[in-house]
C-alpha cells in the first residue's frame, strides 16, 4: 500500500524523516530521448555540428545538476554523491539522441531523483544548444532504468513493463 | 541555414553575444507530460493522493526553476523575467498529468529555455512526490507550443508538424 | 565561560573546527510569529485569502530554505538533514500566523540555525504573498524553542525564562 | 480591495506578470531587532565579544542575502538592485542589537522582501556567531519602515500606526 | 584620488549604490597562467592528456563562474551580462595552459570581476582534472588587460607597466 | 602513472568514483599573493586603507567559497567539511597580501579543490574591494601549500620543488 510520502495526512509538504535508516549502497540508472527534426539529425550525423562539443556539454551540464538535485527539487534530501556518470549518443532506432545517467551514493535514501534530474538538464542542454537550428525538438521516455539499495529493495523498469502488462 | 550558436569554430562553448540585440518582449509556452503507473493514476483521480497539493508543490518548483535556469544550464544568459506561471491537470487521454508552463519577460533572448526547464522541473517533482507508491512513471512529449518576441520571431509547434508532413 | 566562537582572538572570522566531534542525532525546534493588521486577518479568518495555499507555500520556502542555510548564513557547516517539518497556523492570541519548524540530523553540529531560518523564510514568504492587501505586516518572537543531541546537551527555552527571572 | 497577488481563483502559485510596469526608482527601508540575554548584551556592550566584527559579518550576510532573495522567496522576481546597505547597531533601550536595510533598484517591482530578507539574514548570522554564550536569544519587531516608488506609491510604517490606531 | 567604495567611513562593508549611473556597453579582457611540471606538460603536448577535453571542461567552468560572479564575491551587483568567451591554450613560453576569458555588458558597473572570476575559476577547474597526475602546479600573473566603458574610461595593463616605470 | 581521472577514455566528463574509499581524516592547506600597485600598497600600510575590513571581508568570501567549491568546480564532489579558516596579511616581501586558506574533513576525496578555492576567492574579493584605487593588482603563486590524508598519501609544496631540481 502506497503513499504520498512527501505530504502530511492535511497535504503540508515536509522532508521525508530518514533519521531511522542507515547508510547503504545506492545506485540508480535513468534515460531519456531527444528526438531531433531531420534537418538537426542529418547535420549531427554527417558531423557538420560538432557534435563531440555539444554532447559532452549536456553531459556536464547532467553531471552539475545532479549535484544540484536537492536545490532544484523541493523535498528531496541534500546527499552526498560517491558517483555521477551521463552519456548522450546518437540513437538511428528514435531519431534522435539518447542520454543515459547513473548515478551512485552511501546514503539514507535513494538516487533516483539525481539519477533522473541529470538527464533532464542534459537535454535541455541539448535543446539550448541545437535551438539556433530548429525550435522543433522534443523529450520523450525519460524514466528510472534501475535502482538497487534501500529497503525498497531493486527496481528494473523491464520487470514493470511485464507487471503492467498483466 | 542553421548552426550551432554556442560554439565557435573549433567547438570551444561560449555564451553567444547579444549585445547588439534591444530589449523586446518574449513570451514561451512549453508543455509535457508525466505518464502514471494505473495505481496511481487512480488515486490521484479518485482524490486518495490529495492532488491539489502535489500538483502545487510542483507549480511551485517549476516557477522556482525558471528563475534559475541561467544556474542550471551552461551557456544561457542570465535573464530578468517577467511573468511565470506552470499549471499541472490530470489528463486522461494520457493517463497522467500534463504541466504547461508559460514566461514572459522583456529581454534580448528568447525564453524558451525558461519555459522548458520549469515543466521539466515540475515533472520531476511529481515523480519525487509519488516515486514512494510506484517508480514505473515516465515523461513524454516535453515541448515548446509557442514563442513569441525576438528576431527569429513567431513560433507554432503545430506548423512545425504540418512543416515535418511534407 | 562562553566566548563568540566564530572569530578568533583578532576577530577574523573562520567555520569553527568540528574535527573531533562525532556525528550524534540532533533535532530543534523554533519559532515566530507574523502579526497581521485586521484587514489580513480578517481575510484570512473567514477564507477570502485562500489560507491553505498561501500557508503551504510559506511551508514549502522554510523547507527549501533549511537546506540552503550553510550557504545563507556565512559560517555555518554545510550538513546533511534527515527531517524538516514547517507548520503554519493562524493564531488568535497573537493576532497572526505563528510558523514552527522542526529539523533533525545525525550531524557533528547542531541544527538550530537551520531551525530558525526555516522559520524566518516562511514569515518572509507570507508577507511577500500578502504585501499586496497591507504592508503593515511585522514579524515577532522568533526564537529556539528547543535543541537536544551535541555536547552542549538539551535547551528549552521555558528553562531561560525563569532563568531569566532569577 | 486587497488580494493575494501571487495565487490566480483556484490557489495555484505564480509569478506576478509585471510585463506591463515601467522600471522605476524603488527605494525600500526595514529593520528589526535582536534581543540579548543580559549575558551576551554586558558582555558586547563591555566589548569582551569583538561586537565589530560580530556586526560586520552580519552586514555583510544581508547585504549577499538580499542579491539572492529571488532565490529564497519563491515569487520574488530577481531583480538587479543598484544599492544595498545593512547596518547593526547596539540599542540599549531594547536590550540588543538593531539590524537596519536600505535597498534600491531602478526595477519594475519593489524592493521590499529585498529589505526584510537582509535584516533576518543579519538577524540569524548575529545569531549564529553568538550561539555558544547562550541560546536564549530572539528576534523581535522586524518591520518595513518605508519603501518608495512604483505604483501603489509612498508607504511609512508610522503612518500605518496612526491608521490602527483610528 | 582613489578610496575603497565598499566600506563607508566606519568600515561597514555595503554594496556602492549605482542608482545613478546609466546603462553603458561594458567589456573587460583577464588572463592567466596555470604553470605545469614537466611530467603533465609533456603529457598535455604529445596528447597522452585528451587536452581539447579538459580545456573544454575548465572553459565552460569559467563561463558559468561568470554568471556567478555577484554570488561569489560578497560586494559584486548582480549584472545581467551579453556575452562570455573563455580560452584555454598551451603556452610553451610560461610552460603551462593560458586562460583568456572576455565579459561584455550594457550595464551600470564593469565587468572586471567577471573576467577576472572568469580566469580563476578555469585555472581551478585545470588543477582539478589534472591533480590526479601531479599536484604541483601554480596559478600565475592572473590580471585585468583591459577595460572599456564607464565612467573611469579604459584601462589598459600594458600602460600600467609603463606608468609603474616611470 | 597518472592520467586525468576526470575523463573517460573517449574523453567524456564524469565525477570519479569514489564508492570504494572510506572516510579518512583529510586536510589541505594554500596559498596565494595579490601584488599591489604602490599607491594602494602604500595606502594600506599606512592605513588609509581600512585594511582590517577589506581583510576580513576578503576572509569571510574565501571561507564561503570553500563551503561552494563543488557548485563552482564541475566534478568535484559534495563535501561536507569540518572547518575552514582564511587568514590575510600584508607582505611587505612580494609587495602585496598574501591569503592562506586551511581546510579539513573527514571525507572520501581531498580538500586541495575547496583549499585553492577559498585562496582564489579571497583574492579576487580584495581586488573587488580595491579595484576603485587602481586596477593594475594581479595574483601569483596561488598553489597547494600541503595535503594530508587519503590514499595518495602526504604532500608538501616544497619536496616538489627540490623534486623538481633533479
Amino acid at each position: 500500500m502506497g503513499f504520498v510520502t512527501h505530504l502530511d495526512d492535511s497535504g503540508h509538504p515536509m522532508m521525508v524523516d530518514v533519521g531511522s535508516k542507515d547508510l547503504t549502497s545506492r545506485r540508480a540508472v535513468a534515460c531519456g530521448w531527444i528526438i531531433l527534426p531531420n534537418k538537426i539529425y542529418n547535420m549531427v550525423d554527417k558531423g557538420d555540428v560538432p557534435k563531440g562539443d555539444v554532447l559532452k556539454v549536456a553531459e556536464l551540464a547532467g553531471i552539475m545538476a545532479a549535484k544540484k538535485t536537492w536545490e532544484i527539487i523541493p523535498l528531496c534530501h541534500n546527499l552526498r554523491l560517491d558517483h555521477v556518470k551521463v552519456r548522450c549518443e546518437l540513437d538511428e532506432l528514435r531519431h534522435g539522441i539518447k542520454v543515459t545517467s547513473e548515478v551512485s551514493a552511501r546514503e539514507v535514501t535513494g538516487v533516483e531523483m539525481e539519477a533522473l534530474t541529470a538527464v533532464s538538464v542534459a537535454l535541455l542542454t541539448i535543446y539550448d544548444m541545437c535551438k539556433g537550428i530548429d525550435k522543433g525538438m522534443h523529450f520523450e521516455a525519460i524514466h528510472l532504468v534501475e535502482k538497487s539499495g534501500g529497503k525498497s529493495g531493486n527496481y528494473l523498469w523491464e520487470d514493470r513493463e511485464s507487471a503492467q502488462d498483466d
